[in-house]
């Protein structure tokens, strides 16, 4: 393989709104995501798929509640939770490009790593959690955890850290089996997130933005061009007013500029384009923020360039 | 590497009766099991885990149709429980893995895959499913899958076929990674079961006897030995009677001798010593069945050979 590719996958990649996510509908929706990559493959990319998996970790960890409530089996914490996620919509994508693949004569193989991502103890975002996962609670569990109570009356939810991904495992690997032709599902979820203690890494309550984590991947594997799959074409300005205006190509300058300005919206399009910043600046060619139907367009997207 | 080892891990590497099985719990468990096989990493065998998930799947499934019932999540299918307990376990062992190393001062990487691994869709095991797998239920479900009733009157149980495996996805791989070094993860809970359908790999509920896939493992990556890890020491004839023998070895005539007789217990030590034939008859040197505490000791275990 000449040229790698990172592709972040979104979370409409397996399930979209009105859908109930039962199996068939996941594996229908990773399969007519996975079509679109086609031409990617064709053109002899090597390839490296990040996705999300915010919707199922929170189903897992509901899961894992109903579970405790009904059967008396604990309730696993949100990194093994998150872990499970790794691999089932690991077995999800293998099955979808499997069956892509088939349909289009190519004989690539599909290779899915659990992967844990390495995060600082000390990173300030520990002090400061603001992603809310998991199940509503009436009153405030008193576990030591941080839990908010949702302006719309549900009750008390947990908040975890968003934390900054600063390794990932096997990575070095990952890289290289891509370079030879395996198209490699990793860094699920944003990564199973973890800290470097004692020289050893133990898992926390947290979640790694998966535009992060992916482009970190791209970045220690060297690869050109890093896509954010996401349900837009584009990267918008003034999105949904009047004189709303698609991009075509952003550099790094104008892109922070428009995140100052408070174009881009926080926990939508503000972590991918900062995803795409942190690419670029790290050594990084192309970032393409686009809808996955658009990827057999050559000009598709959102380029965040130098 | 020199020398490639494949280890089964049994039921009680994670988890152990009386414990209700906490993450605490587990972690501990696998930290424990992973202490034993120091001996061989200081040998500098290439290693490859495969481990079980008989508890852990039924759990899943458990957690699953309480979800349903709690909040209406739809229930996943077998193959996607079991490609969740793939990523949990594999997370439990990369972890407690890593510490017990660093305590020892041994630096090699884990590497855990999730695993597809096909079985004929024509296996006669398809015509009589014996495994009673997830919830019981007070009415037989009407719903296409096969339902025993429990003789202890706790309702009606799926029962599912345990095929054969012919097939592991990415084995080659394994087999050369483990060989560079890498420890690893491979074939969960015997793997994710596949049948191949118009060329490509769909899902079926199966469960794979996990030291069968194992020894597949072992016998496609062309490992001299073979390590079945069990909560005995050795394997017995006459096993809790009052002429209980432990046996040091036995070759594959005599365990078959042995199975036909009917001095292994099915379900317990029988699929073992089947495991453990099937690795010698196709090129194995040498299969122990033992405890993962006997690991240090290198008469230790009962040996299978030719």
């Amino acid at each position: 393989m000449e040229k790698l590719a990172v592709l972040a996958f979104g979370g409409n990649a397996l399930l979209r709104s009105g859908q109930k996510g039962t199996f068939e509908e996941q594996l229908r929706n990773v399969e007519a995501t996975c079509e679109n990559l086609v031409p990617l493959l064709k053109q002899g990319y090597g390839i490296i798929i990040g996705h999300g998996n915010g919707p199922q970790v929170g189903n897992g960890l509901l899961r894992h509640q109903a579970g405790e409530q009904a059967f008396g089996l604990p309730a696993q914490p949100m990194d093994f939770c998150g872990a499970e996620t790794q691999g089932s919509i690991a077995y999800l994508i293998e099955t979808g490009l499997d069956r892509v693949m088939a349909r289009h004569g190519i004989s690539r193989k599909v290779l899915s790593l659990v992967t844990r991502v390495e995060v600082r103890a000390d990173d300030p975002m520990f002090r400061n959690p603001t992603k809310p996962v998991g199940p509503y609670y009436a009153q405030k569990p008193e576990d030591g955890c941080v839990y908010k109570e949702d302006p719309k009356g549900r009750g008390w939810r947990k908040v975890v850290a968003s934390p900054v991904p600063v390794g990932i495992e096997n990575v070095d690997l990952v890289g290289r089996l891509a370079a030879e032709g395996y198209i490699v599902v990793t860094v699920g979820g944003g990564g199973i997130p973890v800290v470097r203690e004692g020289g050893v890494l133990r898992g926390v309550e947290a979640v790694i933005d998966k535009d992060l984590a992916s482009a970190l991947c791209a970045v220690k594997t060297g690869a050109q061009e890093f896509y954010i799959l996401t349900d837009v074409p584009k990267v918008y300005i003034n999105f949904r007013q009047a004189d709303e205006k698609a991009l075509d190509t952003l550099t790094v300058a104008q892109a922070k500029e428009y995140l100052r300005a408070g174009q881009f919206a926080e926990g939508s399009m503000a972590p991918k384009v900062r995803a795409g910043i942190f690419f670029i600046e790290n050594g990084g060619k192309t970032c393409i923020i686009t809808e996955a139907g658009e990827l057999s367009n050559p000009s598709c997207g959102t380029r965040i360039i130098q």
